[in-house]
């Protein structure tokens, strides 16, 4: 299996996920700066993935004489604004930094590297706790639906939706993929498919508008998706169209969950309205791979994600268990 | 402004759906055959437009001498299953073709050519006739959301939905549209778009996934769409990704419209179960101009309607008027 990202001697290794799945390719970052950018241009995304860059982007800047963490920090908090786990991230190697104080240079750069690596493992350590607490949740013989791509390549490795439902197949249940597209940026047809297929689980690819097609017709067991912040009342954020799909899966009586690690849970935020929801450049819905699908001078929107009400979320899965309404006190217990 | 489709000496010219918005090129048809084809690879694509064409190709093919008319019909019939246009004007040229048993092979060429003029001409009128009763239905200083391209090149010209617009922005109102991009043949991006920046008709271009998170914002004020069959209690078959918008539209508050002229009506069918639902090549999916967008070997689903139940539909706009609940008396009303 390919691995999403890594620290090495040379740097921090990440597979371009915009070149996926046509070629393989993958980068060496050097400075914080390079991983900044890598965050920023979508060579590795997925809410846990980016809080293991941002932690690992942190680490790489601070081996550098005279490095300045809070500007470091800056830096990578100003790539993209919803994922609350890039910001989990940055806090915890600031308190494992602030800890440190009066440690030699070189203690401090080998504590914060050998965090940002812990880090890593943990989120597959947690990928395959949220996959055993959701396996059980998904219904035998049936269809599994998911948005984008919470796959091995979201986060360090395994996945949070994809953990959920690999580990449904591990433990022997038949069961096959519905994957949506995800326009624009296509992470279902190129990451999830992709994933999928090398693990030799039955994935069948739509665009996102036959989703209600398909919920609709009975063959959909349940809805899987990622999130990419929680608020304390249960509201998710997650890519553009999830919203969608649970308004659809809620409507014809199929459960949605929601799989994600506590770290994407912010409970200083009461709902969901107050999450900042980033706007791409419009380019990328015009243009696919630099042609133009679109008539010259056409204006287009990008939200990058949107929210979903707590009242379609049926239940959320963390590595701590299984989370359900009224989520306030479930999640706060979470985390408590 | 464009024609979609006419009949000249050379024989029928349509414009190259395929190719716009980047190239506008006319093809002629010079036999049925081509006709067919231009159909089915959706050349020409749109219901009524189906329906203009068949007529045209009947006549077309008929100027043959020793020409067989069951034999053409059945090979038109058989280019798309879903709109029931096509079956219309196949029903109402065979009619005519009854009915001038007797006269001579040039009365009779004449005649179904002047009838398949005659029916381009009358489908402008009636989308005029739909226009001017929907855009009463359509809130001012609001955003019209539609779905797919039922504009005047779905049509003769004017449009059914993109009719209801253009009827309600002549009248006056400060309106401007979302036009949702309807992967994978991608008609909202590549033509509606097209069509309302001729008409300097502000619109937004989103993915078909963002549709439901702007109808929750509350900007937009109802959509409109168009219909490939119509059963008598208000079923609605319509381009994938109709079904989706009309559960999010009613989930939110914002009515549903459905435009099309009666002869998208199909009271011979009860409820929409029994409408056939046309499934295209997966390549579609997973191509993107002879580009893949998915890794080797993905397996792909691509039903290209799907039916919206009456219960989403706020109503039915014909040239006849607007159609509400119960449609079983008031659509039956319309044809009576």
């Amino acid at each position: 299996m390919i691995e999403t990202i890594q620290w090495t001697d040379d740097g921090v290794v990440m597979i371009d996920q915009t070149r996926l799945p046509n070629e393989e390719i993958f980068i060496t970052c050097r400075t914080s700066d390079e991983v900044a950018h890598a965050i920023r241009t979508m060579v590795i995304r997925g809410a846990p993935a980016i809080g293991v860059a941002a932690a690992m982007g942190i680490a790489l800047g601070m081996q550098q004489p005279d490095a300045d963490i809070e500007s470091i920090c800056d830096t990578l908090s100003k790539t993209r604004p919803t994922a609350v786990n890039l910001f989990w991230a940055i806090d915890r190697m600031k308190k494992l930094h602030r800890s440190l104080a009066g440690r030699s240079a070189a203690d401090m750069r080998a504590a914060l590297a050998a965090e940002a690596q812990q880090i890593r493992l943990e989120d597959i350590a947690i990928n395959r706790a949220i996959g055993q607490h959701g396996a059980s949740l998904v219904p035998d013989h049936k269809t599994v639906l998911t948005h984008c791509n919470a796959g091995a390549l979201a986060t360090a490795g395994y996945g949070t939706a994809l953990g959920v439902i690999r580990a449904a197949v591990e433990q022997g249940k038949q069961i096959d993929v519905f994957a949506d597209e995800t326009r624009p940026f296509l992470q279902g047809s190129r990451l999830t498919v992709w994933e999928l297929l090398h693990d030799n689980i039955p994935t069948t690819l739509i665009t996102d508008n036959m989703a209600g097609h398909f919920l609709k017709s009975g063959r959909i067991g349940c809805v899987v998706v990622g999130a990419d912040r929680i608020a304390a009342n249960g509201d998710v954020a997650n890519k553009i169209g999830t919203y969608s799909v649970a308004v659809l899966a809620k409507e014809n009586g199929v459960p949605f969950y929601v799989a994600a690690p506590t770290s994407t849970l912010d409970l200083t935020l009461a709902s969901g309205d107050s999450i900042p929801i980033e706007e791409r450049a419009s380019l990328e819905v015009t243009h696919y791979s630099g042609t133009s699908v679109a008539p010259r001078g056409t204006v287009a929107r990008h939200p990058a994600f949107d929210v979903t009400p707590n009242r379609y979320v049926t239940a959320i899965v963390t590595e701590k268990g299984i989370a359900r309404a009224p989520y306030e006190q479930s999640l706060a217990g979470m985390l408590g």
